[in-house]
């Protein structure tokens, strides 16, 4: 069999793991061969490839971002992009494609999958927003490094007795913040699952301030917004092209902190550390289970589908059934971080 | 309600945090009293107590071991054991008890129970193997240690044209050195699921280094043993206690190959550091929404169950249901880690 | 003798290390007593006093911040702040004080001093600019956050083909950026040092992405300012307190490089989480000698002197021969980060 | 100019910067060719060279070992060795070599510069002693390691109140037994600078026991020895090649703090993983420095030199002052672990 492989849309840690594991097991236990697409989509319609052997893949386990680099192209988003694709993949006579990428790589993957290509998705996305798997690739390497940040954010505030706030990542969901919060002791998170009362951080953050405590941190996800009719009810404003402005809502949630308070607030925007470097043993881990049964998917001759993971197990569901959807945080998790505060 | 408190058997990282969820959300969340014990069972029976407030709990979370000390006391198994248990709880007027503790505790827990004591336990243990739950507090800490050993071996390894085999934690089952081994990307893992073939485990570096590769890494968890009938199929002999003898598995099988192969063969015993210092942020969030759980329970008078994870939620299950039992490594896993070698 | 010990201006890890080994060797050694001023000089002005002992730095060693606390209050700057020095000191029979602080801090020990108080001084700033040492505490910890930081962005920049500017410490010397710089392999370091000229900076970038490379790190000191004449001559603008503006060195730097290259450009501005956690074993170490060093200085009658590390030893200087003086980056360290790019 | 580079020894952290530097200076600033020796001076002695570019050392700056591979060979103490060198590099028309390594490896440095060829000796030695510089390349990283160890078991031994004894390298002089020990904050540090009286350890474990404490941290150097006419006077008895016996200090000590105390005593080696994996920012600081350094200094035409750090600055030392000595832990570093015990 001759695979194709390609990761898509922004690099996470992890993505090597996946690359290594379908290459040394599609090519020691089956004898396939893997063609890799460099930049995503865009690799495929541009016919860029490269073949792919054991010293491509020798020492990259530890290694952050992907040696086949990345790209946001849509193929089905482009005039003429899913032809270039099925004509790039006849060329290279690929029997099947994995693909690694978060919610809008694997959409692309099912309209390919659409016009008779076989493919095989694994998720990532440091967001962990996509659905039908309780972790992807990146997502938990990027909770360590929130964490690791509110650590250290945790000990100049209470030197200097300060409120301070964070930015994570989590445009839709705010798995990050939850969990980086929890894990670092956060006094309050907030997420874009549930729209926040601004004069309700601020009287909580009051409170505790002259209850027992002399700072504070909050953790605050990009995609946070104030519930409507509040002060910061437009919090997330959106830019021209409709994106999230960069660090308005902790840029605002300080200000008001501040204002309203009198505390010494100071905000920190993680942005892109938190989706670099080394990953953590879990997301090796898990990218190399989702890689080897990508392979085995193909090998019984499972498609359109996607690897996840169920609990302690990694399971195949149908491509088609987590499309456009996204995972948002359950909310006994959300409240956990709010009693643990 | 006066809750009591203790945690039992080895230590491991995030049982601070599982203290801290319990104090602050049973006292912030429902008034409840926490009444400590220290030093696990034996802190009960000999009346150790302290009550817990929201001052003990600070700055407790990223710090690694108890702050009520542990210990391997069975009360079940002494004399008067049991009757001094419900002697100290009646004494201190505790209306139920949340323990924290590995298969030896909360076997302990669930006899405590038998003699009507309401009881909740929460899994902790560096081995992974108490059944019922995918992960229990430790463990994930402990396959972090593990793996950056097993990347520092790495280096040297190869520098040198080396065998390294490294010894991790696990008696009756190989989680950590399966999840490590992968995360490590080591050659060989050998676990206590496969009784190993030393034959089988000399052939396979040896084709590897004249393949391609000039040094290989083995980990070994201390309980595995070879498989009857071959040259080290004693390997794991017992010592008076009935207890393992240090080192043994992974010193046997280094000597046998570098005596089979000739290659520079070296030995690393990972020991205590797996158990200790600072929990990763996922055992912090285990502990974490465990000790909001166990608090839980109590609240709705669910007790003689212990909190378990699956998949993304934290559930009750019977105590009763997993006592004696021990949690192995599924056979997908295992084969993942030789798929990847 | 009755020891005064306080830290003052912006925390840095490593102080806990140094409180620690003042009260343990001044009380265990010598006998001596220490009284703690909370909040630095404030906390002299304001009698805000506590006693320590043994139990106040258990385990402390590796926690960062300040147990005493901080404040960049100068007294000399304050109508009576000497003078309620004064009164603080005889009314709580202080015999010497131990001032840990970076240059106002020590500037103020040293008017502290001319009115006869017998001061000794520990240098601690991560921007490391205190001259008469090789190191201040603090430092050391910061160039590690901020080459992990690096390290991190760098498996993005080549995932994604990008620039990526990161803005790190340093208003007056480089030394965070041009060391980190090294350590994570940056391309640029752009430090107060050597005013750049930012179409020399574009030049160098594109010459490198026609050449052989398709992403680049440029390192940017929050003081970092273009050379006169040049198009970004006044990037350090001053705000109404004589401050630099935050951010505008890094991101003025991005936006021409962006402009004039057309390369994906993308800003990281390090902040708070450079001076915060556990302090590296160096600066535990260090803080740990000088609070030695300090303590024995005392004992010795020397005074009006501040520890100080030279090559292997600890040192004594006068205090006088290092106010009011900014230790700069040397020229050969400089060369090296750019025969490094 | 062709310039020979070879890594000699144990393998350390580090090495990788060294190459690279050497190779991006050398080749960027002067147009110099860099031929590498694979396999230390072995591989001078076989011809197994490399001509090194720019793709070599692509991504090797936060990667431990060495990509030119080491060996303990010693030409001068091999039948032929200094001949069949001068042989290779004449064949290969090397006009200077660099050579990165311990005493050893530098000692034969020396004894091939006598022969005429053109040396510059770059100190590298996870056990800093090195005569001469104030750090060698790798032993910054150890202690880290080390530290890192010591945090670790500080946790599981207060949760158990146990002795825990640690063994780290140094076989000649307690370079990281000292900083590790005091980082980590321990309270006994045995280096072989100063024999051990076991009665003594033992007293001040007891005392520290029933005054306040319940666990105690107990630091080892591999090459620590009893006193002579004390309990372990001979602990650290030769093997047949005159080397340490592994272990034997550590374990003694803790044998005879177990049956003298009572306490429960656990013994950790450390063993290899003290010399692998990434390098820290401080070792790769120095290697690169170091590698700059080298390559001016033969530009120069300065040779039989080695470079080292002195305080702030790189400079020159001639080969032969350091030759056959070893750099010991000074009197007040061994103080200051003692005070702050």
């Amino acid at each position: 069999m001759r695979i194709g492989l390609l990761t898509g849309g922004g690099d996470v840690p992890g993505l090597n793991a996946v690359i290594r594991a379908v290459v040394k097991h599609a090519m020691g236990t089956y004898g396939h061969t893997i063609v890799g697409f460099r930049g995503g989509w865009r690799g495929v319609v541009d016919g860029n490839v490269v073949q792919l052997g054991r010293q491509d893949i020798r020492n990259v386990l530890p290694v952050g971002g992907t040696l086949l680099g990345t790209d946001r192209y849509h193929p089905h988003r482009n005039e003429g992009g899913l032809e270039a694709v099925v004509a790039t993949l006849e060329a290279e006579r690929i029997d099947a494609v994995i693909c690694v990428g978060g919610d809008g790589t694997l959409h692309a993957a099912s309209k390919v999958a659409e016009t008779g290509v076989k493919v095989v998705g694994i998720p990532k996305t440091i967001d962990n927003d996509v659905e039908g798997t309780d972790l992807s690739v990146g997502f938990h390497t990027a909770v360590n490094v929130a964490t690791e940040a509110i650590d250290r954010l945790h000990t100049t505030a209470e030197s200097h007795n300060r409120v301070m706030v964070v930015e994570v990542m989590g445009r839709h969901a705010g798995w990050i913040a939850v969990n980086a919060g929890i894990a670092g002791g956060a006094e309050i998170v907030l997420a874009p699952e549930e729209p926040f009362d601004i004069e309700q951080v601020v009287k909580t953050i009051a409170h505790r301030h002259r209850a027992h405590a002399s700072f504070s941190i909050v953790v605050v996800a990009e995609g946070a917004v104030g519930r409507e009719g509040t002060a910061l009810g437009a919090a997330a404003e959106l830019g021209p092209q409709g994106q999230i402005v960069a660090g308005s809502a902790s840029e605002r949630v300080a200000a008001e902190i501040a204002s309203r308070t009198g505390f010494d607030t100071r905000v920190t925007i993680l942005g892109h550390v938190q989706r670099g470097g080394s990953p953590t043993p879990t997301d090796r881990i898990l990218g190399s289970r989702f890689g080897v049964a990508a392979v085995d998917a193909l090998q019984e001759g499972r498609t359109d589908v996607m690897t996840a993971l169920h609990g302690e197990r990694v399971v195949l569901v149908p491509l088609e059934e987590i499309a456009g959807k996204v995972k948002t945080v359950p909310a006994d998790l959300l409240r956990a971080a709010k009693v643990l505060a």
